[in-house]
């Protein structure tokens, strides 16, 4: 049987680090060979344009480059990493996939529609994650952890109204697709680890018809 | 009035630097100010880039990939450097555009034309150079010259049908375009160098509405 890729994704400070702890460890208990791996970034090459995209540049990073480098990297993970692992029946949790470039860039940034699909399409080529729990959380708590944490990079630094639009989009995103599930983040942690936790057993259930 | 951008374009060993000093020495003798860019690359943030897209990784770099950093380089030159120069008035002399991406990613790599187009249309947005001089040259010859200038990267160092195809892409597109002038290098320097200078003088005429 063939892996499957599960996706955390959500704003900074969202909580995905313990999210992704809780899912691994959930899924090892129930004997799935597990890979983590993150966006961009998880290959040599792309964790070097990883560097690119988050430097902070003197020059204005146009919105274009930012959106192609994302997909660039994106294809050297999926096609080096997360296809192969897959395949090998190995399951792959992601730290961000392709909601990320659709809130992020098509959101925040303002790219269209039409630009975001035809993109996702030339790099994808159809390829979707088969289950994505989003962490949803208000930017400017989001942004209050993530600071709490330390250095930012270009894109964290931007302003709150940024934010507000990639959320907006996540949410968007959320409500018109049912293979994403919506976590409420502004619970305590214990609530927030509970509702994973439910979310990730119903997939299971229905992905290895495990009796309910 | 804004300045001209001229496009150099040709295969590996092709003579690309050379016509660029041609180019350069005949619109500084016509009082234009030139500066020159090379692609990929030509802001800091796009050297990093054909770094990335030049280097020998270990993994394999997927066609998507390659075509995407191309794309992200190049809005980050057109953006930063050309269009800015050109609003000024001064002249920019290309060592390659957007036809080597149609050329080498598209005939030599195989995409799609259909995702060229589109992906050429989101970055560009239908920014055409004014003048392009594709040097053709036959791929052994091209390629052997090159060799002799020493370390090959990772696209020079393809397989001669690569390059086959995307000699028979320069040649099919110079067919479709009247803003390309093909010049065949498999003359004598002298000549190559006398064919420019005609070249590059009828374009002169017409822009800058000097008698003939």
């Amino acid at each position: 049987m063939s892996g499957k890729f599960i996706v955390i994704e959500g704003l900074e400070g969202a909580g995905k680090s313990s999210a992704i702890a809780t899912v691994k460890k959930q899924l090892e208990a129930a004997n799935i060979k597990v890979i983590c791996t993150r966006e961009p970034g998880g290959t040599p090459m792309a964790e070097s344009i990883r560097d690119c995209v988050k430097h902070a540049w003197q020059e204005k990073v146009t919105i274009e480059a930012e959106l192609l480098l994302m997909y660039a990297a994106r294809v050297q993970l999926l096609e080096n990493v997360i296809k192969p692992n897959l395949a090998e029946g190995t399951w792959v949790i992601g730290d961000r996939h392709d909601l990320s470039s659709q809130a992020y860039q098509g959101g925040g940034r303002g790219i269209s529609a039409d630009k975001m699909t035809t993109l996702s399409n030339l790099a994808l080529n159809g390829f979707k994650p088969d289950f994505t729990l989003y962490l949803d959380v208000e930017p400017e708590e989001g942004l209050k952890r993530a600071r709490g944490r330390g250095e930012l990079d270009r894109i964290e630094l931007e302003n709150l109204s940024f934010f507000e639009r990639t959320r907006a989009r996540y949410l968007a995103l959320c409500n018109s697709d049912n293979d994403i599930t919506l976590i409420n983040t502004m619970q305590s942690i214990d609530e927030v680890h509970n509702d994973i936790k439910i979310a990730l057993s119903g997939f299971l259930k229905d992905t290895l018809c495990i009796p309910g």
